[in-house]
Formats: structure tokens, C-alpha cells, sequence
């Protein structure tokens, strides 16, 4: 497994820079993820997936470092339940520039936020753009599983994909995080709505709606059915996550990604 | 042609809000939009799709009042081309919140956002969530009509949507905008990319990509083909928005919505 | 009636920087104006004044351009009275100086606010002078009839000039606002003090005192009294107005402002 | 002479806040005034005619406290002039509120900042808003020697109020401030606009003009004629403001300020 | 060795909130530490002090749980060396706060915050007198092991305590990190005033003196002697720490600090 | 005694720049000290201080000038006592800042701030830090003579050093403050904790603890015994903190802290 810049000395810093195109920067959050997986789920998740990824791109000949991980994210709608900590979301946006920009100025000319938390999306692309505009010679990436693989993962999962449900379970499984299976149990809420679908697999109207605080739609504070989750359906999404993810890597290091794209429009 | 908030008195104001459960707040921005669209395009079609939705809401029965818009965003991408006006991310959301505050303060219920331009969706999103949360009794709903049309969008057009290309062009000629047709020019540029695709028809993987200063990427400040557009086009983009649009003013006034979905997870 | 930089490409703004020398920003606010005047009225006021005089300008061959308006002003004293939308002081000005600033960054070299509420001007000028800092080659004014024309009011008003009374009535009415007639009332608060007068052409000794709250000192919303405005009133000030701007403009395009002067002393 | 609050105890402190209604807050800054000033002139006359209005008040039988003063502003037209210390804007603003909102805390029901700086007044006056809307129960007034004697001043003055010039030097001289007077020269800029007066007598058409750097307009930090200033003339100055102050203070002391009037419209 | 909340689920931790009275929060850096010392050294000794910490406690039959550790700190003074990341200091402060705040809503009444490296000191204390403020009825501590220590430290150490020296490099020996022991050499760097002394066992006069880029005074980023350092030391060194704590933790289930002391004065 | 440079006109500041290399900038607070100090104690002692240390440079040939005071510190705990004023700690920093930055811009390359109150000092050092980093070729050092002299302290005082206690108390008495004897009374809290102690003779174990309201531990607002302090003990502490005062003075002039030293360390 690829040694993490944070247990090495400045020395070898310095020397896996030079040696180095790219960095992984797993983003995480520390927040309920109901009663059967730890709090640190997110943080571990991106954790294991970066190591993955550089495991996997070190087969393929391409050395790729994972740097110090960020663990606190924007968790407010989950603080109803014990345990979860959350940052405002513009502190969160501000230690992801920071840490950011801290590689940058070592010499790091590409960064991948590998996220791990949905609710830390917009501060963290906010955060990456302003890195971008700031560091006009590095590019910077948000790597998200569920995005990168949406379209597979309809395939690969029942129910679909929610908080702490049947997809994040399985992929917590594959990850090798400590899974209480017992005291797995399912909790969707049911809609009423055309606009609010609980299963992935419905396909729904699209309106921007806030997150409601999750301790009024569930007790257990599952929402999905983690029931149906398992190690296999877990190593499926991976599989994927690794493929899709030595692509993007061959294009940072071949610049392909360099001009300058766009997810966004009008 | 149903009346604007800012045209009435207060005492006017007063029974709008008594009547009415739900009021639209256009967001558009004021920047460049290639050699044949005003640069008012997002503000102006946000209140033309505004009064529009308020219109086909009065024909149904339902009172939804316009409020008064938000003619600027977060268009730094833009700046490279003259008239261009941004407001900085962190600026545009206080914008939005103090705008959104303004009428929660006065007794609206329900708040529904309609953004002319995907630039401000992320911070648009953060300070609904913020005033969902300081007015927990409130409704507040971003609408953005390529979101909400998304799957409708592939079969309306032929090349797609980007930036003053074929689709927005479309529908602001169905919104009545002055429309410089003999100016009108395609500029699609070339990805080498799995992940960026300016054809909005082709499928791409996805990840996060900080959008590039616009005139790095075109002359003419056009992303897209607006020589595909035509008024016919637009008008069944303006169809489908109303109709869907429609289904969520029931939704908001029956309460469905209240519940609290979500469209983000892990 | 010549064209505001918003309706217009962005090829046409080059233009007309090119062209031009001067641009004037309309500033208004969204706020009560009693039960005769819209809630837009001094946003209405301040575009079209700014198209008044860019029209006058022409007329003596000096082409003056209108920006987009801001509309949004600091209107906390008017929050009692629905429809109201205020921003608070300090996000106010950020807004003025990013407009500023995103006209001057496109080579504009004299930016002219064009002001039509008083209580925007300690934070218009908060802006002006930071904008002045930022850009020394430009030229930064705040243009406020009241102010410009101050000696004159008193000899063609009766009452005076308060909120929504005599002199802003009549200005309203020459500059084409609605205004329901005959909702008109006068309500002019009773002031024991040396300090406080609601009576413009009564002199008074002058100490600097917050705003009340305006619906602690008024039921209707006005302070004054409307039914002495008149259109030939509104007239004769726009007059006076337009006379001085024009002194104005000459100064700012022969430089004469540029050497820096000062309203301010000790 | 009273005794200044800082000068006592916190049990001499409490009783004063028993016996006395109303506080005054010096306020000036440090910043040049010309070969013939102390830098400390602004704080300096702020404290000393804060003193001679709480003596002039006790002779009328009405005790006045004086408390502690803030002798930093915003000077920063000034800094080209060594020994000129500024705040920026904002934190002056915020300076003025937490030393307001201390007092108001501990039982002061009227404060009143007398101030001897124009640079500082857009500043102070945001900040007095602020805790007028804060403290509701309390008076928060701003008072400035030159606009509660503006009248008269024209009738006492030769050359008018600039910087350092006739009227500021006279009053500094009334008020026993060290004077270099064989330093004294005068230096008034020509101006060549009808906007701009550097003689106070004369007439100006006015509009709002951020100060220039002063070391751009003068060599000596002067604007204004001291020479033409006078012990006399400064007791004439004094005279004025302490009889229109004594008005003031019974007001207050009446309550006849507090139903809340203004001084600005729109 | 205890469990870390952080692997605990919500459920787990409602338990330990209900079981525990005392939750320590390791505090660290990122940032070099010499040739022979990782970068994540502050943070590695952070946390397996609370660990060592909670371990001696439950054999004292005190529960006592071990928080999320922040594993960033305010290390500007290191980014000349690669590897280092540092968070601004206001940055740093509002991090620690809003973890401490996350904890004392969830519950805890009682937060340690045991820290590992001294460039965190202030901000960690302002952030603390923060949560104590707003938090009234919580106890919450900073616990610095060379502080705790400190007359002890002279003792123990040959040399003294500076940056990756003998001191922290012999406890780190004694947490098991990983010491490249090879690669330790002395660099202390000479000072020719009697402010400045590298030998912690020198006394010297004391004034606070901000701490220079430690590139400028260093090579290898050492501070101090390394080669002096023994496990045997940091062993001696963490006897003396957990006995220290111990007897605080005594205090703190006691409630002896509840009353509220100080290290400050005048 | 030496002038102080807010009361010399901007040519005399000039010349001072020309002539000296040092300035002294006293800081202070507006807070209770008990019955028998006035609340202006610390700013007194801050400024009375740098005129000696400014004296026995003088004597000594060396020219140190003092610049003007800052008298508001951060004194929130105090205000439970009626005429206490405080800023918030992030404003106060700021207010040190811009005051230290007005002074560099000017031309001074060496300022010593000479603080009076231990409230004050963490903000005052993280100020410094910022000026230190921004100021590279300046020096700027926090001058606390209860620091500097902490060793003979102990030697001269009986009780100890608190607040307005037996050290406080002699000191304000050699400087000259004006003392209300017949009002002084000991107040020293009661400690069951190993961790605080009230008696400064007494040793203690240190942790960082939040310094609780002043008003819940104390009547008086005194924290400590100055029936203890005489003005002989106050003259044998200001001894001792001007002789150490000269040292640091010559190491100034000599460049010796010119290298950058640090009083931290891990």
C-alpha cells in the first residue's frame, strides 16, 4: 500500500514531489451514519478509496501521492445525533483553500479532492475554484464515487443510494470499515412528491430543496436500507470507481485536462 | 400579464401576501452572451420565465406572485469580455439572503428562486439553505429550468446546451428577448477529454472541473451553436418548463413539499 | 432615448466604452413609498432620471452611457411596511464597489452613481472612496438631486422634502412613475425639538440622529405630504436637475474634477 | 474642570451613571495638521470642548459626564504625512460600537460622541445606527462643532473651514492647544470647478467627491488660511457651540429626541 | 487501549456521552519536524498522548473518551520546509471552536484539549475562552505537556525543548512513532542576545518576540539536539505527564475547576 | 521628560523618524481596578512607563521615542464592573495592527509595544506576528514588564501579582498614579485546585484555563492584596524593568534580535 505524505519527512515530501504529477486529498466528514457504521465513515472512506487509487495507478506505472486528509465537513443536518461535528460551511471551505494551497505552494501541480460526503460539495468545488483562480498554472479536481459512476451504479445497486443505505454500506464493506451487521436496518422515508424520491432507482422531477435536518425524517438516522448492501455489491462500485478513476489520471498526467472544461452551463 | 411585487404599493404588497402563498424571485445575471444576445439574457429571462410560470399558475387558479429580481451574479468567468458585472460567490449568496430574509420577514411562505444562470447555483444553494434553516417554518426551492427539463432538453435540441448556444438562444427567443440574428456564429471548442464534452448530446463521465475564464476558450464568447436555435424550439423548452412547473406549485401549495427531500446524499 | 449598457451585446459595450467617457449607475431601493407610490419608486426614479440626463447630454452633443441599476438598497428603517427589501449597510456597499469595480475593470474612466434614496449615501460614498483608492485614474461621483439642487427646493416646494411627500411626489410624477392619486394623504409627524424638523422649509440645528424605525412615526408610510406634489412641481426640479448634471458632465470630461476635490473638512 | 470617568474608580464610575443622564465620548484622530498642529489636534479639541460642555452644563445645574476618549479616526488621505496614524474604515466603525456598547451596558441611557473629525463622520454614523437599533431604550447622538455652528461660522470666518486652516487653528487656540504660530502659512488649492471650494464663504453646487490624497494638493498639509486665525475668533466659535450644545443637552434631558427624528430623507 | 469516539456509531457515543465525563481532543500539526521525524509528528503525539491518557485513567477507574483529533495547526513559521500545511491562525481558532462546540451540544460537559504543538497555543486558547464564554456551564481546558511539565523538563532533559530536538523527539520515541534515527543531527542555531536562548536549560530575560521562518535560522528544520534524545527520556518525560493529568482529571470529575481560575493577570 | 510624538506637528515626527530608532507604543485598558485605582490604571501605567524607559534611554545617549497609546484592551471579563470598556479580541488585534502598521509606513524600523495588561497579550502577539510577516525588514517586540522582570518578582512582593493587588498597586504608586489608600482591602479568592493559585509566591502545575467573570470570584473587583503594595516596592520593580529595558534597547540598536529568536517552541 502507497506510504501517505503525512508519515513521511520533509525530506521525502520533497522527493515525492519531484517525483510526483499528482496528489489525492481525501475529504471526509465526521457524522452519524447510522446505527451501524462509525461516525468516521466518510473520512475512512475517502481515506481507503485514495489509497486504492494510488495502489492501483502504481500497478499501472504512475505514481500518484495521497496527502493528509481532511475529516470535519459540512454536517449541520446531522447534529441530532451524538457524535456528529460539524464546520460552517464557509470555515470548511476556507480549510479546504488552505490545505489546498499549502500543497500548491510546495509544488504540487495537480490536487484531487477524492470527497467522500455529499454535503461538502459546493464549498468544496467553491473552494477548488478559487484555488484554481488563484494557482493558474495547477489543475485542481473534485473526484466524487457516486458522480463518476452514476450511470453504474443504477446496475449495480436494489434500492439505491442515500445516507448510510444499501450503496455507501456496501462500499464501506469493500473498504474494509468495521460494519456492525447486526444492527443493520432499512429507513426510507416515504414521498408524496414527483420532486423527493428516497430510492435512486425512481426517477424523479429536479428542484433544488435544502436538506432538512435528517433527525426529523429518521430515527435511526439510516436513510436507505443498508440491509441490502454487501461486500460484492461494494467491490462492483469500486471496480468502477478504479477504472473511471485511472482514465482521469492518464488525462492529468497527459494534460488533457489542462485547457480547462466545464461541468456547468448558461 | 400578472403584476410585479416592486410595481405595487405596500399596502398592495400587504394582500398580495394575504392572498398568495408563494412568490418567484428571478435571479439572472448580467454578463456577456456572444455577438447576438444582450447581456441582460439571464436577468431578463428569469423574470420573462417568472411572470411566465405566475401567468400559466393564474390560468390554473393558483395567485403566485413575482418578486422583484436579482440582476446580478457570480460571472468572474466572464469578465474578459466588456459589460460584464459579477459579484463575488460569498457577495451574491448575502445578496440572495438578504433579498430572501426581506420577504420571509414580511410573511411569505413559500420562496421559489428562479435562476437564469448556472453560475450562481452553488452559492444560490447555500443561501437557501441558510434561510431554510433561520426560517424553519419557510419553503424555499431553487428552480432552474435546464434541471428540471434536463431529460426533455436531449430531445428538444440537436447539438445542446452551453453557453449562448442553441438551447438558451431558443428559449429567449420564446421569452421575446432581442435576438441579433445575423451575429449569430457557432463556437464549439474541441475536447480531447472523456470528462469535458461541450455537446451536450454526447455522454461524459463526470468530476469537478473549475470552469475556465470563458475568453480562453472562445472568441466570441458563445459556447455552443446558436445558429440551431429557433423560436420553436424555445417555445417547447417553455412548454415542458410550465407544464413541470405546474406539478411543483401544487406540490408547494398542497404542502407535499414541506416534509423536507433532498436531492444530495452520502 | 438612448440605450442603457444592459439591453446591449457585449460587442456594443466595447463600443460605447470606446466612444463615451462617462457612465451613470442608477441607485434606488425597494422599499414602502406610502400608499400612492410603488415600492420601486426611487429604483424607478434613479433609472430614469440617469436616462434623462444621458438624453439631455446627447442633446448637447456628449455621449453619456446608463449602466445596469442597483435596486436594492439600505431600507432597514422601511422593514415595518411589507414589501421592503433591504441589504444591510456593509453588504450594500460591497455591492456598489463590485459593480464599480467590474465598470472601471473594462476601462471606463468616470463612473457617475446616479442616487435616488438618502439612505444609501453613507455607504454609496464608504464605496466611492474606496473605489477611488482602488482605481486613482478614474473619476468616482455621487450624484443625489437633493443634494445638487438643495438652495432651489426651498423655492419650489411649499412643504418640503421628506419621504414620499411633496418634493419626491413631484419628482415621481415628471419622471412618468404611477402614482394612485387619490390615495394620496399628508402625515407629517409633530417634532418638539430645535433638532428635529419634518418641515423642510423650517430651519433647524443640526446634530446627527439615527432614523426612528418609520412605522414607530407614521401609520401610512409617509413623512410629509404628498398632496402639494404636482407634475410641474417634479418638472421644475428635473429642470434644475438637468441643468447642473450638465455642468457636471463638462467638468468630468475636462478634467476639471480630476485634480481631487473634497466635501469633507477638519 | 469635571472629572472624566477614566480618571475614576468603578464605584465612582457607578454613582456617576446614578446621578447623570447623559455621556459624552470625545472623538478625533492623530494625523497631521499642518507645520503649526500637534497630530493630536482632532483628539485633543474633541476632549477639551467635551469638557468645556460638561462645565458650561454644570453651571447650569446639570451634571454631564465625560468619558474615555478615542483618539484614532480615519485619516488615511493623511498618511502621506508622517506621523498620521489610521483605522480603516470598517474598524473604526466597529471601535465606535463596542466603546458605545460598553457604556450603554453599564446603565448609560444617552451618549453623545462629540466629534472633531470630518473624516470620521460617515464612519460614526454607521456605527451610532447600529447601536440605536441594538439598545432601543438608549439616545445615541452624534454631535460635530461645524454643522451645529454651520451658519455662524460664515459670519465669524474670513476664509472658511478647511484643514488645519482659519477655523480649526482659532478654535484649537480657544480650546489652549499648543500652536506653532510662526509656522503658520497659508496653502488653499486653486479650483477650477463649480463643484469644488476651498473657501468656505464661497457658494459650491454640491455632489459627493472621495477625498484626494492631501500631500497631492499641498505641500504643508494646510488647506485653509491660519494666519487669518484667532484667539478671538475661537472663542466666538466656542461660544456658539456651547450655547446651541446647552439646547441640546435640555432636550435630552427632557426626552425630546427620543420619539426619534432624522436628518436625512428619501 | 481505549476506543476513539470517532470509531464509535452515534449510538455508541450517546452512550459514552452518558457514561464519561471528560472528552480529550488531540490537537497537532502537519508540519516538518527535521530529517528523522514525519510531518503528522504533532498530531501522532497528540493523539497517543490522550490515548496514553485514557488508558491510565480507566486503570484509576475513570472513563474518560478520546475525541476526533485536528491534525492541522498554525505552522506558517514551517512552509519553507515541503510537507508542511498550515491553516491561517484565525482560521485555526474557529476550526478548534467549532469541534469544541460540535462536542458541548451533543452533550459533554467537559473538554480537554490536548495539544501538541506550541505555534497553536494562543489561537487555541482565544477559541477556548470562546466556548467558555458561550458555554457557561462547561468546563474546557488546554492541557500542553511542556507546559504541565515544564520544571520537571529540566530534569529530564540535557539540552532542552525547541523544535524536533531531544525533548519532542524522546517522547515521540516513547508514543512509537517512527524515528528515522539514522538521519537525527543537532542544529542549534547561536544567539548573541540575551532574549534568545536554543538551550532551554540557559535562562534567559523574557520578551515576546515573533518567531522567524524557521528556514532562515535552519537547515534541516531542527531546532535543538535529537541526537541527545532516548526513549528512556520520553518515558521519564510521559510518567510525569500522566501523573500531572491524572491528578487533573481528579479535579475535573470533582469540579474544583468549575469555579473558574486563571493563568493571566493584571 | 521626552516629548511624545501625538503631540509634535508631522515635521517633528519627521525629524524623530530621522533621529531615532525606536518607538514605543504604550497599551493599555479602560477597566475596573478595584475601589482604589481610577479604570484608566493600565493605559496610566503603559504610558508613565514608556516616558521612564524613553528617560533612561535618553540618559544613557540613546534617543527611543514614544508614540501615542493605545488605552482600550480586551476586558470583556471585567465587565460585570460598571465604567470597564472593552473590545472584542479580533478587533483589538486589529486596532494594534493598524496602529503598528501607520508607524512602519512612516518609516520606523524598531517598535516596541509596551503593554499593561496581561488581557491584552495573546491578541497583542498574534498582532505583532502579522506585522513581523508583513514588515519583514522592520522589528517588532511585545515589551510586559511583569514578564520580563517575572523572576524578581517574586524577591520583592509578598502576596503576589493579580489583579490590583500588592504588584499592580506599587507600581501605579511609583508611576505616579493617583492611589485612593483608604479604599484599599484584600479580596484573594479561596483555590481547592492544584491548578490555580491567587498567591503568586505559591507554585502551581499549569493548564490553560478560560479566566472566569471577574465579578463571580471577586466583590471588590481586586484579586489580590494591595494593602501589601508600597510605593518603595513599585520603585524596586520599575528599577529592575528599566534596567532590563536598557539591555533589550542596545540589542535593538545593535540589530542582536535582528535574526529572529523565538520564545516558542515543539
Amino acid at each position: 500500500m502507497p506510504t501517505q505524505l503525512h508519515k513521511m519527512t520533509w525530506e521525502e515530501n520533497k522527493e515525492a514531489i519531484e517525483r510526483s504529477k499528482v496528489v489525492l486529498v481525501p475529504v471526509g466528514s465526521t457524522e452519524q451514519h447510522g446505527p451501524h457504521l462509525p461516525i468516521n465513515n466518510d473520512a475512512y472512506c475517502a481515506e481507503k478509496l485514495s489509497l486504492a487509487i494510488a495502489d492501483a495507478a502504481a500497478q499501472e506505472g504512475l505514481e500518484v501521492a495521497v496527502g493528509p486528509g481532511i475529516v470535519f465537513g459540512v454536517s449541520g443536518h446531522h447534529m441530532g445525533f451524538p457524535g456528529t461535528v460539524t464546520l460552517s460551511r464557509h470555515l470548511f471551505e476556507e480549510v479546504v483553500y488552505d490545505v489546498g494551497s499549502s500543497l500548491l505552494k510546495h509544488g504540487w501541480k495537480t490536487v484531487v479532492f477524492v470527497n467522500g460526503h455529499g454535503g461538502n460539495s459546493s464549498a468544496l468545488m467553491a473552494a477548488i475554484e478559487r484555488l484554481a483562480h488563484d494557482y493558474p498554472d495547477a489543475v485542481v479536481v473534485l473526484h466524487e464515487w457516486w458522480i463518476l459512476t452514476g450511470d453504474k451504479l443504477r446496475e449495480i445497486l436494489e434500492v439505491g443510494l442515500f445516507h448510510a443505505g444499501e450503496g455507501e454500506t456496501s462500499l464501506s464493506m469493500a473498504l474494509g470499515q468495521k460494519v456492525l451487521e447486526d444492527r443493520m436496518k432499512a429507513e426510507i422515508p416515504v414521498s408524496h412528491s414527483k420532486f423527493i424520491s428516497f430510492n435512486f432507482l425512481e426517477s424523479v422531477i429536479k428542484v433544488g430543496l435544502p436538506l432538512p435536518p435528517i433527525h426529523k425524517i429518521t430515527k435511526s438516522g439510516v436513510v436507505g436500507d443498508p440491509t441490502k448492501a454487501s461486500r460484492a455489491k461494494g467491490e462492483a462500485i469500486l471496480r468502477e470507481v478504479l477504472a473511471r478513476t485511472m482514465i482521469l489520471l492518464r488525462e492529468l498526467t497527459e494534460d488533457k485536462l489542462m485547457v480547462g472544461g466545464t461541468n456547468q452551463h448558461n
